[in-house]
């Protein structure tokens, strides 16, 4: 961040009066550009024993295998953003979505929310972003192949709760 | 948003290749400047039957009372970004903190992100974006003074949760 996104201006570092922080300023229009971190929702959706899992079409991590999810949009609700992330990279309507794992990564400054889902309705495909959508067993997860570790965390954290039959939320942090 | 923050020139509004909405887009530079929801993090402190609440000395809501709550910096967890705002706003540290509501405002564009506590240690005070903090019953709440809906929902959840004994997630959206 370099210019000032509201006067085109070129910005300065400092703390703001009573800040404790860095943050980029416009001396010229005195706005301060806070930077915050993004929310990326997605979904888990079971369909009996298996859950579905995309492989991934786009950078990064290419075909490698993901949970369905993306970077929630202003003006939309966490769950309006995991549905529409699942409806866009794997064709697949959900329902009965439970917030499941909350994992805040504070050196990207990502936090993912991820939730338990059913299809609502039978169907699913590749969306533009995957390559291929399957429903896998737990015996056949490509645990090797997986994107991301927020998406082996959360199917590691449902297979072993599957076994106790409870769901607890888990808000976790990757360091 | 006018300039682009990284070369300083004039953005376009257009619809990127693969995308389906409006973007600010840096012609010069090729950047695309996504927008999107914040996440404001805060806790409900609980001392024996009461819950303690801060009146704000700052705009919006100037005088009003609140939990303690504040955007989640870049770098931090969820949980980290509701100690910190605690500790700011009210000069009290947290512990056994448990995620209770989640309630996205699309119109703003905003996820509160609100944690049941207990004080860890037994002192708070006036932090300086506040006027006083103070220790309230169910009885107490002054409903009508309170600075914004997240809060008298945090609020009403947890007392109607609090006669039941069961602290479920609420994950709701304000329209």
């Amino acid at each position: 961040m370099k210019f000032c996104s509201l006067c085109g201006s070129e910005l300065t570092l400092g703390i703001p009066e009573g800040d404790d922080r860095e943050r980029h300023i416009c001396d010229s229009c005195e706005t301060i550009h806070y930077q915050n971190p993004k929310i990326v929702a997605g979904t888990l959706p079971i369909v009996g024993d298996k859950v579905l899992l995309c492989r991934r079409a786009i950078e990064p991590r290419k075909g490698f295998w993901t949970l369905p999810a993306g970077f929630m949009e202003n003006e939309e609700s966490v769950k309006e953003a995991a549905r529409r992330e699942t409806w866009e990279e794997a064709c697949a309507r959900t329902c009965q979505e439970e917030l499941y794992t909350i994992i805040s990564i504070p050196y990207i400054s990502q936090v993912y929310m991820m939730y338990r889902a059913e299809l609502s309705e039978p169907g699913f495909a590749a969306g533009p972003e995957s390559l291929e959508v399957r429903l896998f067993s737990e015996e056949e997860i490509p645990w090797k192949e997986l994107a991301f570790r927020t998406v082996s965390r959360t199917l590691e954290l449902f297979f072993q709760d599957r076994a106790t039959g409870t769901f607890p939320l888990h808000d976790e942090t990757l360091e």
